[in-house]
C-alpha cells in the first residue's frame, strides 16, 4: 500500500464516495480541536525560532518563505502562517527595517483539497492580514505545493522557515514485512513482538532520515523547521499505554468482527498503519546520525483524548479517528464494515475513558539549518 | 462584475450545477483544440526566447523558474513547460552544464480546478519526463498559484521564463460606462460608438499596463515573456470582422431572444463582454510606455474558426463559446436563456461560416526584461 495513494483525510467536499458530506464535516471539525490545540501550545516555541531566523539571516528583510508540510484543508491550514507574519510584521518594526515579501508554500499529498484554499481558506486569511496589517501590509504570495515530503518538495536553499504538526508520524508506506510478525494487531501494540516493533522504527528512521536530508537541501543556512509529531515519552515502543492505545482498541473491534465472521482473519493479519510514534531520544537520533540540522529545542506536551471539542466523549474520538483511519481501512477492508466497526470502537473508546484520562503526547522538536 | 468572481471556464469535475459533466467535458476539449494550435504555432518563438534566456542569464544552470500564466486545468496546462525542459534539456547537454531544477508555477483565477491539475494532469507530465530524460531527470517542482495576473503573483526577481496563451485579452472588469455607449452589442462591433470603443480600449491599456508592471517586478533582468492574445491586425477596433464578428453574432442572438421577450431589453443593455483584442501596434505602445521589457518579436498569426477539432461547425464552435461565456451569461441573464441562446447561435455561426472561411487572429509579442 503507497500512502501517497490512500493518505488522506475524509477531506475536502464530495470527495468521497462512501460517507455524505455531512458526516465528513463533522469528522473535520472533530479532528480539528486536536491540531488547532496543539498549534497553540507549540506557539511560543515557533515564535523563538522565527525570532532567531529573523536575527540571523542575511536578506530576510526583503524576502521570508514559510513552508507549511501537511497542510491539509481546513481552518488550520494557513493559521501558523498568520501568526508568522504578524510576528516579523512585529520583528520588523522593532528593528526599523522593511516587511519582506512573504511566500507561503502549503504542502500536503496531491489528494488533498486544494480548491478549498484556494477558493474559500484564501479570501479570509486575506481580509484578515489586510485587517491586522492594513495599509502596511506587504505582498504575500501563496502556493499550493502538492507531493510527499518524503522527497524533495523546494528549490535548494529557498526556505527560510519550515513548520508541520501532526503529519510526520505518518510513514511513507506500512514497513514491509511487518504483516508477518503483527498479525494481532493493526500497529505497535502490547502483543507485537520485537521484530514487529523493529521494522516499525527502522521504516521511521529512513523515513525520517531521508525527510531531513530533503529539507537540509531546500532550507538556507540559519533557517529553522518546527515539527510537532504525535509520539510518546517512554523509550519503550510497545509497553506504553500513552501511544498505541488509540490503535488498540480498533484492533480490538476488528477482532471481535473477525469472531463474528463479519472480517475474514487473515484480512486482519495484513492489516497495518504507516505510522510511528517516536520519542525524543529517537528523534534526537535522527537528527544528529543525518547532521545537517542543529536541535534548539526538544519537548514534549500532553493533549487529552477529550480535547476534540467541548464535552468530547468515545463518539467524538471515534469520529475524529474515522476521519483518519476511513480510507485505509475502506482501501483493505471494503466500505460494507465501517458503520459497524465504528459503532464497537466508539463503545471501546467511551468504555476506557470513563475508567482513565487517555493522552496523546506530542513531540514538538525545533531545529536549525547548519551551514 | 468582478472578473475573478464569473471568469472561469466550465471547468473542472462537476463544478457546474448548470450543465451537465459529459456536456462541460465536450466544451473543454473542444476549445482545447484552438489553444493547443496556437501553442504548436508560437512553438519556434518560445524555443528562441528560452535559449536567449539560457544564455544570457546568470545562474540558470542552478535553478530554471517558468511560470505559465492562465494555465486553466487540461491538457494545455503542462504543455508548454513540458516543451521548454526538453529544450533547457538539449541546452545544457549541449553546453556541457548541468541540468537546473525547474520550479513550474501554474496560475490561474482561484476557481480554476487545481484538484485535478495535482492529481490527473501531474503524474502524467513527471511520467513524461522521466520518460524523455530517464535517469538524467533534474527535480522539477510543480506549484499551483491561485490568484490574477492583474496583480503581483510572485517573489520579486524570481521568474526566468513567462508564458500565457488565450489569456491576455481577457480584462480585469467590464470597463466603467461602456453600458451607457454600447447598448446593442457585447462587445465592440460594428455599430459600437467611438465613446465606447474608447473605454474598451482604455480598460485594456490600464490593465496590460498593470501586468506589465506587476511582472516587471517578478521576472529576472534578462528574463523573458511570450504572450499570445487574441487580437486583431488591423488598426480599426471596431469594422473588422477579423475579431468582432465571434461576439457580434452572439449579441444578435440575444436581441432576437429580446425581440421574442424571452430576454429583458435593459438586461441585453447593460451586458457586456470584460474581453479587448488588441492590434499589434497596440501592445507595441502599451510595452514601449511601460518601459521595463524590451521587444524582440511581434507577431500576428491566424487560426481558423473551424480549427476546433476534426470537421468542425458551427455546433462546435458555439459549444467552444459557451464553454467560455455560459458563466458570465448565467451570472447575468440566468441559466434558463442559455439553451435557446446557443441554439440560436449556433445556427448563426453555421450560416456564417457556410458562407465564408472565418478566423481569429492571434497577437505573439516575445519581450525581455532589460536590466
Amino acid at each position: 500500500m503507497e500512502v501517497v495513494q490512500v493518505l488522506r483525510m475524509n477531506g475536502g467536499l464530495g470527495e468521497t464516495s462512501y460517507a455524505n458530506n455531512s458526516l465528513v464535516q463533522v469528522y473535520i471539525i472533530n479532528l480539528l480541536f486536536w491540531r488547532r490545540k496543539v498549534i497553540s501550545m507549540t506557539k511560543p516555541i515557533t515564535e523563538e525560532a522565527i525570532t532567531q531566523v529573523y536575527r540571523s539571516v542575511d536578506g530576510i528583510s526583503n524576502r521570508f518563505c514559510i513552508a507549511e508540510l501537511g497542510c491539509s484543508s481546513g481552518p488550520n491550514t494557513l493559521a501558523v502562517a498568520a501568526e508568522l507574519i504578524t510576528t516579523v510584521h512585529q520583528l520588523s518594526r522593532s528593528h526599523g527595517r522593511q516587511l519582506p515579501e512573504f511566500q507561503i508554500l502549503l504542502n500536503d499529498l496531491p489528494g488533498n483539497d486544494f480548491n478549498s484554499i484556494f477558493h474559500s481558506l484564501l479570501p479570509q486569511f486575506r481580509a484578515q492580514l489586510d485587517q491586522q496589517m492594513g495599509s502596511k501590509s506587504a505582498p504575500c504570495f501563496v502556493y499550493g505545493v502538492p507531493g510527499s515530503f518524503y522527497g524533495r518538495l523546494f528549490a535548494a536553499n529557498s526556505l527560510h522557515f519550515v513548520h508541520s504538526s501532526y503529519s510526520l508520524m505518518w510513514l511513507s508506506k506500512v514497513p514491509e514485512g511487518v504483516e508477518k510478525w503483527n498479525k494481532e494487531e493493526i500497529y505497535i501494540g502490547s502483543k507485537s513482538p520485537a521484530p514487529a516493533i523493529n521494522v516499525y522504527y527502522s521504516q521511521f528512521r529512513v523515513d525520517f532520515h531521508t525527510f531531513l536530508k530533503c529539507r537540509s537541501e531546500e532550507v538556507v543556512g540559519g533557517g529553522a523547521m518546527v515539527l510537532t509529531i504525535l509520539g510518546r515519552k517512554s523509550d519503550n515502543a510497545a509497553a506504553s499505554k500513552e501511544c498505541c492505545y488509540i490503535w488498540e482498541l480498533l484492533a480490538l473491534s476488528l477482532k471481535e468482527m473477525v469472531s463474528e465472521g463479519a472480517i475474514d482473519e487473515e484480512k486482519l493479519h495484513s492489516f497495518n498503519i504507516p505510522q510511528y510514534m517516536p520519542s525524543p531520544a529517537e528523534v534526537r537520533r535522527s537528527v544528529e546520525e543525518e547532521g545537517s540540522f542543529a536541535i534548539s529545542r526538544l519537548d514534549t506536551s500532553e493533549i487529552r483524548w477529550a480535547d476534540c471539542g467541548s464535552s468530547c466523549g468515545g463518539k467524538d474520538v471515534a469520529k475524529c479517528m474515522r476521519s483518519v483511519a476511513e480510507p485505509m481501512l475502506v482501501e483493505h477492508f471494503g466500505e460494507t464494515i465501517i458503520d459497524e466497526l465504528f459503532g464497537k470502537y466508539e463503545r471501546s473508546l467511551t468504555d476506557c475513558m470513563s475508567k482513565e484520562e487517555m493522552k496523546f503526547i506530542n513531540v514538538t522538536v525545533s531545529l536549525i539549518r547548519r551551514g
